[in-house]
């Protein structure tokens, strides 16, 4: 059995933001046992799991991934659509743009500190469309 | 219901490249709704996905790669293969070797932006093998 | 069908360590097609697939992401549980918590040679929690 649902964020600026909760709201009745697979269609942002309690962890997390890919590096040829743009891509690829959680119980089976992330790698990236497809 | 299909990739050059059409003209009929499971049997190369409009994107991804995983680092000790060997290793855990998108209405639901890629991260990897599940 | 189980697997010292026996041994006949999810149930440790044969590639693997993610960067706020804490993080979501392989003639179709790793991220991660999914 397959469910699918289109989910549209709302716009976030650049950053690590909580969207558990924004999933979670849209299935009141999740399969006894099963897989949750969330996908992002965008290829400067990301979908990770992370800690969900210290909103520090959040900020760091966009601190350290900016060290990782600094912008303005002078061998970079796709710099029209600003100096964010290509260490986007970049660090879209390094996420991922998929993940898929088991269901145990009717619950999604996350660990206790275990949140879902919208990794927002544009300085200006609006809204962001998500697909969360249920198979059981 | 399951159907998998074992493909065999031409060899690329080192660097990001689109393997779209390589997938979607293996299935000439998609489910109506269900998920497809991208699996690369390799260990020095990966499978992402990113934009699928200008080629600068891809070129511009293979430099910030290099940048983050440099080849020489005087630490390592995995060198018999050659340098690029170690960074394809990493880079490999870093993009990932599995992705799984959403299928809908028949058609692989990617992003108006989004492509298929493997990372081919040796100098010469040759031909590489994946394989493509469809669970609906 | 879904068939799933929750692992707990030993405490490992930090660095990457394969996994693979762990896991096949809980499944004593796998189906004939479909496909077998691991997530990992912590945020300072991750799940991924590499180079099954000569341990210098893990002992590489761990000196690598210690460079692309060092310790000690003096704009990090999260600081309280140790300098491995943020960078543990921050790797946990570049190498992922999650990941799925095609199972083929009641086999897990992994490369020839690759298998499937911990990637423990702490010093003193102790125990941690996988759950495996089969699907078909």
């Amino acid at each position: 059995m397959i469910i699918q649902k289109e989910i549209t964020l709302p716009p976030f600026k650049r950053g690590f933001h909580l969207i558990t909760k924004y999933i979670t709201k849209e299935f009141n009745d999740l399969p006894k046992a099963g897989l949750m697979n969330i996908f992002i269609h965008h290829t400067s942002a990301g979908i990770t799991i992370n800690e969900d309690a210290d909103p520090s962890v959040r900020e760091d997390l966009d601190k350290l991934f900016n060290h990782i890919v600094p912008e303005g590096l002078d061998f970079l040829k796709h710099t029209l659509e600003g100096p964010d743009d290509m260490p986007a891509h970049t660090k879209s690829s390094i996420v991922g743009s998929s993940l898929t959680i088991p269901i145990t119980n009717k619950q999604l089976k996350l660990g206790t500190w275990q949140g879902i992330y919208i990794c927002e790698f544009r300085n200006n990236g609006g809204s962001r469309k998500i697909t969360v497809t249920l198979h059981y």
